[in-house]
């Protein structure tokens, strides 16, 4: 469609000779698994797949890539769900998960400088150790650092701490054309031109290759209490989020569940929850440094929910059962993939009070297309996973009905001053819905800031607002 | 120098039918303050000075201007320091500080909505007379939040709780071509395509005119309690800081002062500081739900500076007390300019354990220039704000002095791996050390955004990367 260069036996012979052998994957030596991210409707197999070691490889293969007309893909983990690390023009894929040193940790700065490659689990794992805390918190923890940045992933602390943009202070950068640049840096304060490390961070690998992040660190809290709090239906539970956001209580996550999701996680995981017999949950967690700081909090959190209908309060603040809440949360989504037979999901963001009626829509819709969809996800910041099951449709009606189904989830979510994703991305599945919410000269605007980085448009083209 | 279109009486009578009479200055209607910001060193009268009352006029504006290559330049409060607001090519001066209105409280999502024009100490009051709290806190209150948001200023309590667009959630803009754009919203997470807010934030309007901002509240902490800790001397007290920042306490601010700056602002205010005794002082703030909680955090930190050597301990925990304190801090900048016939300033912003070299090398370019040199800011955060002082200097040593000072301090502060501003901005006066910081493609890539969103460059020329 663009014209792009085909990877001939120059081309590999180049980055065999850039990039020392037995890194260099072609044909039928690249695995089938790089062809698709986690949710896999969307397919292709790049031409050839290289893993990266450096910078300096990386500023390589670009400057040839750029040179030569070939389009480029970054990949982390894959475990992205909207297609964005997909090489649907073919061409070469980076695959950053060989760079995975933590290089340093700065405690005067409270800064943790790594490699793109580092799994989020070893970043948490590392500096909690270190008694530090790095508050992004989404439920893949076998995402990379830059997966997460490139998707400005949110996860569950949202609610208190914001965003995986919040705690980016600084990347090394390859451009498109193999430059590499330094944005940002261990300064807390920055406002010297336009702010390139605010536009990556977000990007889904359209505008640069994050070689090299330096993150923000806080202290660890000492002390984390969940509560998990049954309602006698869905409605309720989510109808007194807001409320508790209007009393000010500062909970670090409030998470919504259904009981069909925790059925599904208790059989994915052959593991207990500590309740099932309600049909939806509440789930929240309070942090900080005293038992007595976070019992005000949650006291008060606690009552009100009571007062709005809660069907009990189960406090865990031992390890092991907050573990045994935390484990089921995080497999939800492969909890209900391994459900059904295909799946699709939603990942809008609405306003914290428009999530209740957006819920509510949702259950019309199964009704409506008789179809199973379950939803989870953030109450406590309007991001919710809603998924749209497969069961035993065939291909055919499977297309029709999650198209026709999308196209009302989406608009729904417009009128509700929702945005189409809260932290999964547009890649390549959601660019219809961006092009339904913003008119001609806003995707143009997005247009031309892709230009302005990539003006041969070589990185992850057909992405995004393409 | 870009072949802009010099307003005629054309110009005029459109200016006037589209915003009414009355709010259309030309020639010498228009006041000698609308030539200058906060420091003065850049001068330029602009053609024609508007008035706006809504987004519709800016937009009307707007697409006038660009359909006829005049130049306009936003201005707010004017209380920038390196011409971002001046003219420079002459044009349109569009005066935002009608525009006052605070729109919505949205008490479930925890949002305030506000035209441009509002000022920061108005934010400041509205939302704490109703238990909320705005964390962003430069010290001049009576600068607009779209002027906030377009220096992307921090102030006192970034240590704690990050710089003005950590609170910036949506934004209506009025594109340079007059288009109307809402970018952001209420909603807490987004990733849905490039993110326009961020690049906005901190583009010194040179990107887009804000007509609307969407701000994040948070509830507000019931107690505050600030420490002023004298030292024997400045270096001992900014090399406490990294060690204050190590010991995981979490203070919301932590200023250094000198007892010279100290005395200008008693002087300025004709008022008492609790104390000027010392040398140097650090002047720390926590804030909690209950003295307790930040007693336990102070107490650390009060006992660590005493082993660093501070002279003493006052703590300040009445609202006069605190007052009297935080009113000297924000009179600084004004004491200080009122001291000397003319001053200019640097505002880089280093990593925060390199702040005492950073002042110690400034020490030094005193004795070898021979000239006062004045220094306050954020030890916290590695923003500091230093002024060289004119005195008795003609013009002509003076600019002299201020362009060799100035090279050694930016080369310094490159060398400390910081950056060439922290919170003022590039605007007009620090181009040059932009351009010394970063390299060649690094600046490209900023043109190129600029116009990705001014194509014909009327929206603030000549400034940032320009």
């Amino acid at each position: 469609m663009m014209g792009y260069k085909i990877i001939d036996d120059k081309d590999l012979a180049f980055l065999r000779q850039a990039l020392d052998d037995g890194r260099v994957y072609a044909g039928e030596a690249i695995s089938e698994d790089f062809s698709h991210d986690e949710l896999g409707g969307i397919s292709r197999m790049p031409e050839v797949m290289v893993e990266v070691l450096s910078t300096e490889e990386v500023s390589k293969v670009m400057k040839y890539a750029h040179e030569n007309n070939i389009p480029v893909v970054i990949r982390g983990s894959g475990t992205g769900l909207v297609g964005a690390s997909v090489p649907i023009h073919g061409g070469i894929m980076m695959n950053m998960t060989k760079m995975t040193r933590i290089k340093e940790l700065d405690e005067n700065n409270l800064t943790l400088t790594v490699d793109p490659g580092v799994m989020l689990m070893d970043i948490a794992k590392y500096v909690e150790e270190r008694d530090f805390f790095y508050p992004p918190d989404p439920g893949e923890k076998t995402a990379t650092i830059a997966g997460n940045i490139n998707t400005n992933a949110g996860g569950m602390r949202a609610v208190k701490y914001g965003v995986t943009r919040d705690y980016v202070r600084g990347l090394e950068l390859v451009m498109p054309n193999g430059d590499i640049m330094k944005v940002g840096g261990k300064v807390v304060k920055n406002s010297s031109g336009y702010s390139i490390k605010d536009m990556v961070c977000g990007s889904e690998g359209t505008l640069a290759v994050i070689t090299e992040a330096t993150l923000k660190l806080l202290p660890l809290p000492k002390k984390v209490i969940s509560l998990l709090i049954p309602f006698p239906n869905l409605d309720m539970a989510i109808s007194t989020v807001p409320k508790i956001i209007k009393s000010k209580a500062a909970p670090t996550a409030i998470e919504f569940m259904q009981r069909e999701v925790i059925l599904a996680a208790e059989q994915f995981l052959d593991k207990k929850f500590p309740d099932n017999s309600s049909d939806a949950y509440l789930l929240l967690s309070f942090d900080g440094n005293s038992t007595e700081e976070i019992e005000r909090s949650y006291d008060k959190v606690a009552q009100l929910c009571l007062e709005e209908g809660a069907l009990d309060v189960f406090i865990s603040d031992t390890d092991e059962r907050k573990q045994s809440i935390w484990s089921a949360r995080g497999a939800f989504l492969e909890a209900v993939k391994a459900s059904t037979t295909d799946m699709d999901e939603c990942d809008v963001c609405v306003p914290r009070d428009r999530v209740a009626d957006f819920i509510k829509y949702t259950h019309e819709l199964e009704k409506q297309f008789d179809v199973r969809i379950r939803s989870f996800g953030h109450a406590g910041d309007g991001n919710l996973h809603v998924y749209v099951l497969k069961d035993d449709m065939n291909e055919e009606q499977w297309k029709k009905k999650l198209t026709d189904i999308f196209e009302c989830m989406y608009s729904r979510a417009r009128e509700l001053e929702g945005v189409v994703s809260g932290e999964h991305g547009i890649g390549f599945a959601k660019r219809p819905y961006l092009f339904e919410q913003y008119d001609e000269s806003y995707i143009s605007l997005l247009r031309n800031i892709k230009l302005a980085f990539d003006p041969r448009n070589i990185l992850n083209p057909g992405k995004v607002c393409q």
